[in-house]
Order: C-alpha cells, then sequence, then structure tokens
C-alpha cells in the first residue's frame, strides 16, 4: 500500500484554472475517473447513468453537481468554497448542469466520461465549443512527481516479483484461463491489497494476437507464450480524519514477458525474441528528454525494420502510464510531443506472425535528465523456457 | 452457465436498421458495450483510447473500424457483407471513421461510448446531429425474450442461494470490507463461471448512505447492515465453431436485504423495515402493462409518505435490468412510459435515516399480463437477524 499524500486539492484546482486560463477554457466538466481522482482524491465506482460531476470555472470556483444520495460521500472531498449541489431522482441533473456551466463559451469535457452526458452538456450549453480535458489535465499529469514515481516504482516491484510465477505457469495442459487465474492470484498474494488491472495469456497462435484475450486454449509443448500483466496500487489517503482507502485509482504497474513451454516449436523463435530485445533496447537507449516520441518508436521499429520484420510489428512502441493503464506520451509515428523529465513510459516492441507465434517484451521506464531509467526489471536477454 | 443463443446477428442488425429509418437516423456508432454485444456478441475489454466501432447504416450495411491488432477476433463476428477496416498505430482513426460516416445527416452514437470518442465524430462529421444510441437500441432490448428471461431467471436464483451466506457474515468485529470479500467468494462459489458485478455491505450509520462503498468500519452489534449485490452470468456462444464464453457481458442479477447484527439498536428499525418492505409490496401489486413507470414509483413512495418517512426516500424506486446493471425502464416521478409484457425491472424502495440506519429491500421482477412475477424469492417480511 502506498501512503501518498499529493498535493493538496485546494492547490491542484488552483493549477488546473491556472492552465484553463492558458488554453482559454470557461469550464472543466470531470466525472469520476482518473482525471477528477487526481484534482480532488475523489473516486466513486457506481456512477453509471447518474451524473455525478465536479465544474471548474476559470477563475478557480467549483461546482460539484451530485446525485442526493451520494452528497455525503462528495462532501469530504469539497474544497474551500466550493458547493455540493445535490439533485433528485425526480428532477434530475439538468438544471444545475445549466447554472454551473452558464455563460462558458469553451468547456473542456472529461475525455473518459458517458457519451451520454456529453450529449446533455451540449444540450444545455448549446452554444459552447466542448474540447477534451485531457488538454488541460495531460499538461499536469504527463510528469510524473517524485512521489508519484515512488508509487509506480512500488507497483512495478509487484509484477517484477511476479514474473518467475507467471512463467513457471505456463505447463502443458494447462488453459490460458487457468494460467491467467492462477496468475492474478499470484499477483494478489504479493500485494493483497492491490487489485489486479488486467492479464493477457497468449499461447501458440494466439500470441500473434496483440491484445488477445485469455481463452480455453491448452497450451501444448513448443507454444511461445505472451503473458502481459498489471496491478493498480492501493492508495491510502486521509481526509477529515476518515482513511480512505482507494479500489480504483492506484497507480498502474504493466509489463510483458514472453517464454516457450518446454521448448520453442520454431527454430525462428529465439532469433525473433533477440530482435525484439534489441528493439527494446534500442529505444531505451535513445530515450531522454528532448527526443520525440516518433524518435523512440523508430529506434525499435528500426531494429525490427532491419531484421525484415517490419511488416510484423503493427503497433506503437509504448504509451505512457500512471493512474491509468494507457496515457500519453504515446510513442508512435506522428508524435513530435519531447520526453520531457518525470515522463513515464511503456518500451513494448512486438513482432506478430500470423497463425504461428509473437514475441512481446514490455518494460516501464521514467525519463531522467540522464536517460531512460526503469521502473522494472529489465526484460531476459534470451527466450525464458518453462520447464 | 447460461447457454443463450440470441437471435442471428445478421437478423439482429436488419432490426437495428429498421429502427434506424423508424428514427430516421442515418448511421449508428456504437463502441464495445452491452449493445454491440447484444447486436454482434462481440464483446472486447482492452479498447481504452483506441476507436473499435461498428458503423450501421440505415440501409443495413455494417462496416467495423478496428485498430489493425484487433482485427482477427473482430472477423469472426463480422455479418453477412460487413467489412472490416483495420487502421494502425501511425494512420489512426480519423480517416476511416469519416468515410463510414459520409452522408450521415443523423449519428445515433454509443450512450456509454468515451466522450472523447464522440467528440471526434464531430470533427470528421461536423454538420452531423448526434443523437443517443440508446433511442434506437431502446426499445430493442427493453422487453426481453422468453430466453433472457430464463438468464435473468437463472442469476438471481444465484443470488438468492446467497442471502443466508451474506446475512450470516453480519458477526460484529468483522470489518465492511472483509464481509464484501466473502460475499464475493460465495456468489462465485455458487457459480465459478459467473462474475461479481457489484458488491456493497453498508453497516451502521453508513447504511443511511443508499450508495456507500464498502469500507473499513467494524460492524458492531445493534448495527443495521445493507447487503446490495449482484452478478453476471456467463454466457457461451458458438460462432464459426469457436466457442466463445463472455466474461463481460452477461445477463445481470441485482438484490438488496438489510439484516441487523444480533439485535437493532433503534427500536424504530423494524417498523421502518416493515414500511420499505410495504412499499415495495404496493407497488408489485400495481405492476402491469399499461402502468406507467411513475405510478409505480407513486405507489412505493406514497407507503413510504404516508408513514412519515417521504423526505428519507431519497431516489427512485427501481430501474431495469438486463446485460447492463441499470438499464430502461426508469421508475421514477416523470417518467409516464408504459410497462409492457417482458420488461424487467427493480422494485427497490429505501429510507435512510442520516447518521443512524438505513433500510434498502430490492428485488427484480418481470411484467406478465397478469402482473409482475417475481425472478428473486420474496423480500423478508420481517427484519433478519444476524446471530
Amino acid at each position: 500500500m502506498s501512503e501518498i499524500s499529493m498535493n493538496d486539492p485546494n492547490a491542484q484546482l488552483e493549477r488546473a484554472a491556472e492552465e484553463m486560463r492558458r488554453a482559454g477554457i470557461d469550464a472543466l466538466l470531470l466525472t469520476p475517473g482518473a482525471d477528477l481522482f487526481y484534482l480532488t482524491g475523489f473516486e466513486h465506482g457506481y456512477a453509471m447513468e447518474r451524473l455525478l460531476a465536479l465544474v471548474l470555472r476559470d477563475d478557480g470556483s467549483a461546482r460539484w453537481i451530485v446525485p442526493a444520495m451520494n452528497v455525503p460521500q462528495v462532501e469530504p472531498f469539497a474544497t474551500r468554497g466550493a458547493t455540493v449541489v445535490g439533485w433528485s431522482d425526480t428532477d434530475g441533473y439538468r438544471k444545475p448542469l445549466r447554472g454551473a456551466l452558464a455563460g462558458a463559451g469553451k468547456i473542456a469535457f472529461d475525455d473518459e466520461a458517458r457519451a451520454a452526458f456529453l450529449l446533455d452538456v451540449m444540450s444545455v450549453a448549446k452554444t459552447a465549443a466542448v474540447r477534451r480535458a485531457s488538454k488541460v489535465l495531460r499538461a499536469m499529469r504527463i510528469r510524473k512527481t517524485e512521489e508519484e514515481i515512488r508509487a509506480l516504482r512500488a507497483v512495478a516491484a509487484q509484477v517484477d516479483a511476479t514474473i518467475g510465477d507467471a512463467i513457471a505457469l505456463c505447463c502443458p495442459g494447462s488453459s490460458e484461463m487457468e494460467v491467467d487465474q492462477s496468475l492474478r492470484a499470484a499477483l494478489l498474494k504479493r500485494d493483497p491489497l492491490s487489485s489486479v488491472a488486467f492479464t493477457i495469456v497468449a499461447s501458440g497462435p494466439n500470441s500473434a494476437l496483440p491484445h488477445h484475450e485469455s481463452g480455453r486454449r491448452w497450451l501444448e509443448r513448443g507454444d511461445v507464450v505472451i503473458l502481459d500483466f498489471g496491478t493498480r496500487s492501493s492508495i491510502a489517503r486521509s481526509r477529515d480524519g476518515v482513511t480512505y482507502q482507494s479500489q480504483l485509482f492506484g497507480y498502474q504497474s504493466d509489463i510483458t514477458v514472453t517464454c516457450c513451454v518446454r521448448e520453442a516449436r520454431y527454430a525462428e523463435a529465439p532469433q525473433v525474441y533477440r530482435v525484439v530485445w534489441e528493439a527494446q533496447q534500442a529505444a531505451l537507449a535513445k530515450a531522454k528528454p528532448g527526443v520525440t516520441c516518433e524518435e523512440l518508436d523508430r529506434a525499435a521499429r528500426s531494429v525490427i525494420e532491419s531484421a525484415g520484420y517490419g511488416p510484423y510489428f503493427t503497433h506503437r512502441t509504448g504509451h505512457g502510464l500512471g493512474l491509468q493503464g494507457h496515457e500519453p506520451p504515446y510513442l508512435r509515428t506522428g508524435n513530435s510531443d519531447e520526453l520531457e523529465e518525470g515522463m513515464v513510459f511503456t518500451i513494448e516492441p512486438g513482432i506478430y506472425l500470423p497463425g504461428r507465434f509473437g514475441v512481446r517484451l514490455e518494460v516501464v521506464a521514467v525519463a531522467t535528465a540522464h536517460g531512460a531509467e526503469l521502473l522494472n526489471a529489465p526484460s531476459a536477454k534470451e527466450l525464458p523456457v518453462a520447464d
């Protein structure tokens, strides 16, 4: 469990209002999710079709629009001077929403919120232009503070410690689902207060599908297996004397290892593995402040192209990691954003040979003044064998 | 595990296109979620910021816009004549999105999709009017077929069978989180292939918060405890010879029981319980085709108001249930939609006395020609005591 003392929410909202003024945004609307949690520490798992939102205006004033029954849960998180407006199932939320957005010409709306809420916003603020909230929050969240990096390092250590278990689970006769469930159990055993963000066990020909969902296939001797898994740390925070333990938004881990069951069926597999490993090293070697995201992607991709596998590397080289499993920076062709100190990102090249096998190797790194520093243990240099 | 043989997806898409023509919608865009699963059987858990969408036009033609790496997963679900367009991280999805929406004056967009995708749609189809996809899908999904009702009944039986365990877990000295975790385990023991949709354990003063999240409070003798929990059945479906087991979208259960730990601290509690029980009976007695949603709400609310607790019933009387935990019909003041045969809904009145305790009783029922038929066991008539 990470004891995170994130900044005072009053200061966070003031920073957000400053970003809004810089971007010419009049009102920012966030619903429960990573952005709202980042700013206020509030999270909630059961909001669904009932709007629960924070509306921040560019003068720093804040108004929460909350289902009547959730008001007591929101109140401890309301910052200095913020108002909490409860709405009933009978009256609905359109009126308080209209009030909170009155006069706003440019609204930044939560990227991850339900689209139906955005349609509501557009119907009560018909003339307003709508932008992504990430325009405001991205600048705040993309460079991690020292304590955020500590939390990311701690949760990375949890998945690192489970790599051996994960590989050992890859026995002939186990199904992907069985390996998946045992892997989840092994992760939770390392930290019972964490939660599993996701697990992918892709065996044999399924390893050629980058986002395979663990299924009922039985592992066989000779299979290549991709194991991609991540967890979310538990965050304990205090507000008004109440210790509040986050189950939903903690800092995340994300790692991918590739192994083979007893031996590799295809003689090409150890060599493909080595190409992916070298592509990963090339990107890591290049990762320092000032290098662009597409240059990092290029560094990994060049190695794979030179080895003749270019068409089989079908995704970007990596993505940012923090309170969300995928967040900026995105390391892909066409992204000329520069890496900055404190950015945390994955490097995860892969080669996927349809119908045969795939290899992906993923680690998480933070950009420091001196280059990339791994938060995970380094990927194994040779294809690991599960005996 | 329910073996569901839902309609042929070709026929489902034709029905949807018919609804679109009726509503004057030119294009319908759905992302992974209940609506897309309902129409096509496809679901996917890792889409996140990469657009994976089905665009259905009102002539019944279908186009999938899919991250390149997910194409093989989507193909088995593509219906007759549908095209699957893969996009790469380098090129992005804006161009295929523009193509799929070309000429559409009125677009219906997935209510539950990420708002950022809706902003993308609006930027590539600037002049189009956008409506909620539920306008189209609601009419299709709101009346359940016999096989859907069978699935809902089976999953309701799972939570019914766990009521005794749930109450027995409410011992002095256990924390809400501990009760919550044991309850989850008990649910999965009844059906290891199901998944837990949600659990709420709200004890003592927390029971006065309708959507409390289970926390670290220790249960004490005298507490009233609200236990609200639901599961999702596993659905096995076959497509092209591959058995596909849904982990995300099954038919859901949802039940609430209220009990006290050894005894009730407040003499008023058994009486409040009785009022809530009578309110539930009043709504159930009234539930038949042709009655409006608000009349059902009124039936329950009148009982609570007459007993003097009107201001403490702070939410609607119920909601629909199916592939989603909350879906239409919503039983609330102001909703003049009529109940129809085959609609499945919860009846869950509650009384919440701030700082003291709350009582909520929830069952699921289906509207038949003869009135409401319970899918759950009936709520206990007297406040159950956990010994």
